[in-house]
């Protein structure tokens, strides 16, 4: 079975979900090339060395560029703060290497324009870590509306929101420096949002968007007595237009006090609609308008072996899946779109997509007005 | 003590309503005055006398203005259809009585006006029926936001939702008239949101809306056969911002499927949140940022004895009380408004400043640029 | 119309709810009597007189045995102290009124059978407050069970719980002591989960009870400093056959923290199953195992007009009626019971049925073995 | 650091669950040994080496007592059909192995109790996978329990339904046959839900038990024209009392229409409440009675960091960790203990006292009497 060799740049928080993805997906899935966890690149040797030993990688480095360059590594995959995914790709992609990022793609569509043309150019493979459309809950919902269960999609209403700002005495930390984050809640959160809209009801044409800074200043990290300004926005609302010809909107925060896991999407339709919260992510609410009089309702389907994806993780329906089984279907797609030529979506044109929709709404906010979204994602 | 005479005109879905409530209000609460249910005026001297007698009022017409001149009526209850609120209201004023009229107050921010600046100059009392705002628990979220339980307001995000146009196959009817109803989704229901966005979240100063009628044609109601134009939309959608610097977001639907009372509401402080559906009237979900850490999360509450006006109905808590029971607490401040001078909101004020915000999020959905709210609701 | 002339005894908590039902029941249902709030009887003649004004009945007396052999009263209603039941129905069944009697019928079976069997002796109709079968949601579970939607009924759990006396602080009332309550929780609670047990799942032939008093002693309710004996069960369970072969459990707590209006049931049939909790009485959720696999799951179903008795109070779905409505009903069912010789459900018969099943509950509590019960309630 | 290696017994339903949980507790933990994935067994040689290819083991067999002899396994882990468990242990005893076996330990409380005897007599290490009580969830609601917040517990109610015989043309398998499973829905699930309820509420002490076969003849797996005979209970209910003077219930079945992994509980206390269901195993809904007048209510806590073994998988809140992310917990458990002497628990005494408390359910439905349990658990 030919091998899929996977260098990691980062293992903080989403770099640590994806080696325990790495971990398990030879056993849940039959994949279609063998994972090799081949390096680890981290800020220093030392912090390197150890997350390689506690991931299970073989080698290490102290420099990603090191990384990009072996020649025993097939995938780059960049789990480092957003502001290095373009460097980390671009010169991954140079290297010939296939392309795994992290969500959000770049700091802006320029960056992301680029990313996507190089990799094109170079013919490398790409996959962006939107993660969440992986659920097997939320490809039910693909599965409900593509086959006209809920009739055409009418509406979208979608959100992630997040409370882990809310607090104004959190200290100001990257999300909050444009020159690192980009956007803001939009960047962070928002790009999810919007993926999913892209793959439940299709094409993003046009937004008017509205985004707000609650808390401008933050105390410094490491002098709190200091307060520094925050860059970027903390919340933001968009109404937007469909290529369908639905209308929808969609609102990201991280300081929404009480959402820890905000995804969350209402999709309505001409003869039913679909109901769904991150948080309660083995299940999709259901409601179909032709059910009898008096027998009409939301039914709360709960995920099993009948949807996809679920039967490789347990065989009964309601046991349940969770965070890190969403990343490794996603590296199901990864490897066996590599090993394979299986599609592998979400790829760096879904990233750049998600990005002018993202840019879209911040440019909508600053000049108060409707933008038309151009290009498209091809779901 | 003194009497409060009610002359009800219309006795369909919301007039029916408004005679349970008076018939159960002076059992459940210590009223100020007394309620008598004096006449009923209907589209026909028959259906005015049967309706009379089943609701329990003493006397009946079949011409409203024979009501509005009565000199024995103290109060005109308007529950005709929208776009005869006007000149019933006028008509009322003309005779020095007060007005107690379901919402929408009028077509038009100009008639609304007009109604709001005659009622004044007469110096009658008036009150809109908009009914949800006195459910005990919609008061213990204007309660907990009023104490600064969840700190200051950043987001409010609400919907009124139903699907009593979901099928492509309702008729039309006078909701989707233009000279009968008015606007569509957003007079007949967004009213409600936009007055609990008030009533919650205070003034509403700019807005970007958009709407859509998405089902453009429906049968003729007698003749199935010919398809008739809808005249206004079936969902609209704003962001809004308001006075106090807090963001929304209103919906408004009556094509969304599954939804059958779905005036909804989530909002956001700096220091907590509360989640509301209507579908769900005796719950109010609280969300305290302060709570010890592993020890977050929204918090289902009752309502119950300790929350306002709920012991009139009933002295244990969960219990539940109903919509009508909802109208029952908006006649009692009827009455003790008219009987004691106790204050009576929502008044015509009220009802004017919704007509703005509605129409502006109308006019902004055809100019496609935010649109500037004057004026104020006083709350 | 015949009058239906109402003497009420009693008019603490659920003496009010009848009070607000009989005010609006004409207003709501086209009743085939007409309702005479004629007398109330209370505890001196002052409370007996305000309460007559406040509640909106003509008449008044301190003394409940005036009430009870006044010509003037069709109905007696017995909203007094359970341990008053006995002698006040009897007393009424001697002047030859029909009796309309709060749950738990009597503080014993054998009170209960001298009720039952004078009333059947004196020809008067009976009728027994147990309230919540008159839901809409829980005469759809009704249907939804007649009509073989979930198959052969196969289990039964059912709950009433409720937190009232849960703080060891809350002082020694009435409820606590033998001669005043007779059983605790059991029959305070107790008996409505028994009633709906029967009601939707049918006749309990044998049991298995355990209870337990749980806080042994209450401060005295004037003198918090002396402890008093608390002499009645505070939470009890039991096992149960059903002469339909089906198996269950019941369930009653007066000390279940959090339970505010906990009367809950889970019927779980051979084809399928409905779930329902008091608290959220719009609701009912029902599952059909012969769904298609992928789309199974219990669906909410929010009462609306398509179901028994919702559209009296109001012509949309989900718009929810409150526990008031629910007496409002069973108003309903005791003006045509008498005045048109409608069915009255649940009557003495079946109070009798349900002391019953509790007697049997206690006694194999105490003596700990299977207790066979006797007689039918005949729903 | 010390090898544990590890034989597999078994690679069906749970088999494979244990093997995905092995694949990624390294990543997921940092563990006190190695685990090594050395040996599978199946039915077959070719089984066997399938599995283990697609499981990531080393070798395979197609005789499990060779694995029970191999001198390079130091666990033996059982997950191969109940009736089995008893000769696998004893050999893997016997070959001085720790054992860590599957849910239920035996067909009987005697061997159950052979077992237990052997394993401590031999001073090996043992482990049963009850799997549920590992779940961060319920390990919150256990040190709520035992730190007080929700005072002494005075109730326990207890569930473990699943509907996976619900249909009647559902094949009769081995779970229905006394010889290869035992008891039926009791041992199959009842076993999670004793244990659960020792784990929370500590020993039971005496049960009056009830149980039933529902559907007494099902279709031959192979021949469905031919019924054969359906040997253990659909379903069970029990009457329990603890030894801390806590009453409860504890109901169990195989055919309950709608519950797909109906693992729930209700923890009533003297100052509060707990409530879970497995389904939404990111939840646990928390009651405390000394909340202010008009802020009572159950609190919905999401499952996060602050939580016990939650951040090993994310480190954000309400992300969510599935049904095998328990397994890697009790895996952990597993490994520490062997390589490091850690506390490892249940261990066989509890899979026996679990077995003492079935089977007195069992004999007490047969009985119809109550039954004492012997022994303890020890948690």
């Amino acid at each position: 079975m030919k091998k899929v060799r996977i260098g990691l740049i980062g293992t903080g928080y989403i770099g640590r979900c994806h080696a325990i993805a790495y971990a398990q997906a030879a056993t849940v899935f039959a994949l279609k090339g063998e994972i090799v966890r081949e390096m680890v690149a981290e800020v220093s040797p030392a912090v390197a060395k150890a997350q390689a030993a506690a991931l299970g990688f073989a080698r290490w480095t102290g420099d990603w560029r090191e990384l990009a360059a072996d020649p025993a590594i097939d995938v780059v995959d960049i789990c480092a703060p957003n502001f290095l995914h373009k460097e980390m790709a671009l010169e991954a992609i140079r290297h010939g290497k296939h392309v795994y990022s992290e969500k959000p793609l770049a700091l802006s569509v320029a960056d992301a324009e680029e990313m996507t043309r190089a990799a094109a150019q170079a013919g490398v493979k790409t996959l962006v870590g939107f993660n969440y459309m992986k659920n097997p809950t939320s490809q039910l919902a693909k599965e409900i509306i593509a086959s006209g269960e809920i009739g055409e999609v009418v509406h979208f209403y979608g959100t992630h929101n997040e409370d882990y700002l809310a607090s104004p005495q959190a200290p100001l930390d990257w999300h909050c420096q444009k020159a690192l984050a980009g956007l803001g809640a939009l960047g962070d959160l928002g790009a999810h949002i919007v993926n999913m809209a892209h793959y439940l009801a299709g094409e993003i044409r046009e937004v008017s968007g509205d985004m707000q800074t609650v808390i401008g200043q933050r105390p410094d990290a490491k002098n709190p007595a200091v307060l520094r300004e925050v860059e970027n926005e903390d919340q933001a609302s968009a109404l937007l237009r469909f290529a369908n010809g639905a209308h929808g909107v969609i609102e990201t925060s991280r300081i929404a006090c009480g959402s820890k896991m905000g995804l969350t999407y209402v999709v309505t339709g001409t003869k039913g609609a679909i109901r769904y919260s991150q948080e309660r992510m083995a299940e999709l609410a259901l409601y179909q308008h032709e059910d009898a009089a008096g027998r009409q309702g939301f039914k709360t389907i709960l995920t099993g072996p009948a949807h996809p994806d679920y039967a490789a993780f347990c065989i009964s329906a309601g046991h349940g899946i969770g965070f890190n089984d969403q990343k490794t279907v996603e590296i199901r797609d990864l490897i066996n779109g590599i090993a394979a030529g299986d599609p592998m979506w979400p790829d760096f044109a879904e990233g750049l997509q998600v990005s002018k929709v993202l840019e879209a709404i911040a440019v909508s906010a600053l000049e108060r007005r409707w933008i038309e979204v151009q290009g498209t994602s091809r779901f």
